[in-house]
């Protein structure tokens, strides 16, 4: 059946907000772990506790050939040198797959290749894409001094496994250098 | 390896065009059979074989798990009552689903589902979004006075089958009313 209420939507790219929807919210303290300065994650968060970033989603359906999609909006800002980010994640389904589409500010997405470690980082901007590989560890952040907004779409079977990443982060970092993004090994640093 | 030339495109969502690829052009001939006023297309044809709509297609892999997406235009304008249009296509493989994003313009998706024919109408519009179940067909037209651009997200293995919609063509049609947009049954024109 043709149920039109679970096939249509609306977003706005400038808010990053889906439209009747409540979107997930997370805030500095959620970040625990994530970013390599700890003295400044510690200093910053005894400061106050700031939204980082906010994603919904839309699933019409969970079976075989569905799909889903997301809109995320990162803050601008920053925490030592590294900027506001997402945790990041794998897909639970490993050979899932992902299109990032860029809506509105200036933004970078780490990607990790799971078995090999190969990182690199690609920028997403409005009107730019970035696919992102099944077996690939991702994690986008804001480089830019407004918000940051994107649309992910994946199979509806994917799958969120953030806990791989949370047990070792990413092999690599981006912080700031001369105002620019630069991926950095961790263990470097 | 993290190929990132494979990995990162970009669109101009008011030129329904991707950087660096050259699209696939569709003209009033190619629809052969596609409009139900036969007489005002031959007509039209005998005067000149316009540009209806172009595609391009992104497609960095081919796996399970895989995405690609296109980017599509249909020009403004009308053959009798009936709005330039696609062909129209069911995926080959058909539990795969499908997002349309719209980008620019005014749009109409007519749906159709392939076991009841069950047929329904729903508007593309700019930061709108369209989901399009498996077994479903689907034929987008341009219902405005300016071109129309979208955004297509589907999985690398689903296919495009447009010979089972060029046998019967689509249940219904979809005719301008009173300036509107109207679904009718085919039969009953």
């Amino acid at each position: 059946m043709l149920d039109l209420k679970s096939l249509l939507s609306n977003y706005d790219p400038k808010a990053g907000t889906l439209l009747g929807a409540v979107p997930v919210e997370r805030t500095l303290r959620d970040l625990q772990g994530c970013f390599a300065d700890r003295a400044a994650y510690e200093t910053a968060l005894a400061q106050s506790n700031p939204l980082l970033y906010t994603v919904a989603a839309v699933e019409p359906a969970r079976g075989e050939g569905d799909l889903h999609y997301g809109i995320g909006k990162i803050m601008p800002g920053k925490i030592g040198d590294e900027y506001y980010m997402t945790k990041g994640h794998l897909h639970s389904w490993r050979p899932a797959a992902e299109f990032y589409f860029g809506l509105t500010g200036d933004g970078v997405m780490l990607l990790e290749d799971e078995a090999s470690g190969e990182s690199k980082i690609v920028p997403l901007q409005p009107n730019g894409v970035v696919y992102v590989p099944g077996h690939t560890a991702h994690r986008t952040m804001n480089v830019g001094a407004t918000p940051l907004t994107y649309l992910g779409v994946y199979p509806a079977n994917a799958g969120h496994d953030y806990s791989t990443i949370a047990k070792t982060n990413f092999r690599c970092v981006v912080i700031e250098r001369d105002g620019k993004p630069v991926m950095m090994e961790r263990k470097k640093l």
